[in-house]
């Protein structure tokens, strides 16, 4: 299909819901259709041809303004594309428009809305880029996680969401938040979608056509905290678990001991002191045109002691390589993505409990939409394993989306 | 001192210099003095109080173009400064002017001029800001590693250079190029003063003012590629070492084994992979603007296989891992900055070989320059230490420096 039809199409399904779900923070039909035209006249023709692709308003792109969900930067335009987004393009995506991040990526919510009910919230920070691919806007999204904002948003949307391990992609041309944490992933509706798009961002051929691997090995892994979670949550994870079993997986049960909750908190130090270190021009420059929550936030950043910071790196590198290990035996460790349904919209973006520590230690993570509940929303179950398995992961993930 | 008689002294060394040296991509009275009277009149006070700061043309400036030594962004004037300007601006230093850098930090060499000796490079990538410094022009500036530019400019100019562990400072606003490599650090006239310069920019206590721990554990390492290096420099290598051993300090000798070229060709595959991959809107959309050598070098990148790239990524783990953990039983290692003297600037900007390992390791690197070589030029020592053992090092720095 020529990418001017796409575009076309794709336009036709954003405007009839945006109203609804604020997904975008610019969309503009002239640029898209620029743009499909130069993809046509070059007969680009990719591994990405054929999708259309929304990018997360922190990502610089050379045709549309950048704000980054702030008024300081509201009307921003980069003179260049973040690095990956070049190579979305030269892989054939055709890039139709910027998609609502939260304020810097942090929990400040945009007016992005659920697709499955507008009522609720679609995660955050990654807000607009799951709510789009949820509703058929775009196919693919990009998205970044320095706690839980790739896979919390994945899990409320009902889609696949993959944040490969940490420094996979490029950020050239990211705004960052966490030095050490943010991590470039994204959006798709099926587990090969999505690893074709990481692969191509990444540029690692062994991501966007992996080896099927047969059955895996999995770890059920219950946490400390998972009594924090909603009972249906954990029935879905236990269903899940069985019916793996039932096709062939190995599955058993593994649990995080006591030292899960330093490392929950050490990602909370971390974050915090990286923030306040990220986004000091912002807080010098233009404190006043900060959210109130994030500057007290960023505050509480830069109070934090040297040696609390120093503790928790330590942390993380000591206790987090244990746990490290003890994953590596597995394929995939199978636990909760989110606490269960998209929380109502006024309440925020929900809570990325349960992605903080994935996120510390580096390796990948993917949410797989599984089942709906109560409410009728969307919830599901979260794959993870150790640093730079991705392709492993990937194929694990894959035979469990066809078990199910 | 008040900031605009600085900024005037400052502008007066700068620009009887700087048709000799060219030091400077941007540099702009009334922007210089704008600053100083802001800075004056918040009466910003605090640890770079009385210091005028050059910044390497790849780091964001509100208030000046950033070029990245590139005629793509040639005036390109960013809306922000990076975190590491804001933090500088903050702490009372003197913003002064872009200190010119090789072509997006890699080897296509400015119009940069060693103060020492002006048919000589003054090294890069960071050249403007080793120049400028060794020149009395700043009396501190930023630079950035991801082979050996930090490093080798320092030796070449004479000044102390400290690139800090990999992530020390956040690289928000700074132009990327080896995502797992780019580390910021910066040059001054001596060890206190570059490590109260890095310590500010990472918002670290314990970097400005680090405890004095008394004589070091030190290990003389030889590389199996010793033999590259100039006799002299070896010689000073060893006069230094014993000169340390004779005022007190535990000096032992060290060997790197035949797995040492297994770490340089892993730092090589993994910067040339990652900067075809940080590099890819530039070399997608304006291939015809880039260097000769520096789009081969691209092309190149992106033509790794990724199994060698992961083989490369593997080797950095495990071997990487094993040499921190023998450098782990030492304050210090001391070995080669560079191979020698500056060479002429018709030859480049000088080889990495000495640096690339232990930025690829990601602990600190000190330069302390030490004597000069046979043509009058500078030459000195580097110390460097396991990752995130930066207080430790700068402790054996400081006492080094004092022995000398």
């Amino acid at each position: 299909m020529p990418a001017i039809t796409l575009a076309k199409a794709a336009f036709e399904r954003i405007t009839a819901d945006e109203d609804r779900l604020h997904a975008y923070a610019w969309l503009d039909f002239d640029t898209a259709i620029a743009e499909a035209r130069r993809m046509d006249a070059k007969e680009i023709n990719g591994p990405l041809s054929g999708h259309t692709v929304a990018i997360k308003d922190i990502f610089d792109t050379a045709d549309m303004p950048t704000a980054c969900g702030s008024p300081i930067y509201e009307g921003r335009q980069p003179n260049r594309d973040a690095a990956a987004v070049a190579a979305i393009r030269a892989a054939g995506g055709l890039v139709i428009g910027k998609a609502i991040t939260t304020e810097f990526a942090h929990l400040t919510a945009g007016p992005t809305r659920n697709p499955h009910n507008v009522a609720h919230t679609p995660g955050g920070s990654s807000s607009g880029s799951a709510a789009t691919v949820a509703a058929g806007g775009a196919t693919l999204a990009t998205g970044t996680q320095t706690a839980g904002s790739i896979i919390r948003p994945a899990s409320f949307c009902g889609i696949v969401g993959y944040k490969p391990s940490l420094s996979t992609i490029s950020r050239s041309g990211l705004t960052l938040f966490g030095e050490t944490l943010d991590t470039i992933g994204g959006f798709g509706r099926t587990v090969s979608d999505a690893a074709t798009f990481i692969g191509v961002m990444a540029g690692r051929e062994d991501l966007t056509t992996p080896k099927a691997n047969g059955a895996p090995r999995l770890a059920v892994l219950a946490t400390p905290d998972v009594a924090d979670a909603e009972e249906y949550a954990l029935a879905e994870l236990n269903r899940v678990a069985k019916r793996a079993a039932s096709k062939g997986a190995c599955v058993v049960d593994l649990s995080a001991d006591a030292e899960w909750s330093a490392l929950l908190e050490a990602q909370m130090t971390i974050m915090a002191w990286e923030g306040a270190r990220s986004l000091a021009y912002e807080r010098a420059m233009h404190g006043s045109l900060l959210s109130e929550p994030l500057r007290a936030y960023l505050d509480e950043g830069a109070a934090i002691k040297t040696e609390a910071y120093l503790t928790a790196a330590s942390v993380r590198h000591k206790i987090g390589n244990r746990l490290c290990e003890a994953i590596g035996a597995f394929d995939a460790v199978l636990t909760l993505s989110a606490h269960g349904e998209a929380p109502r919209a006024e309440t925020g973006t929900g809570n990325p409990q349960f992605n903080r520590v994935w996120t510390l230690l580096g390796g990948p993570a993917i949410h797989l939409p599984t089942a709906t509940g109560p409410k009728g929303l969307p919830i599901g179950v979260q794959l993870v394993s150790a640093p730079n398995t991705d392709a492993n992961l990937i194929s694990a993930a894959k035979w469990l989306e066809s078990a199910l």
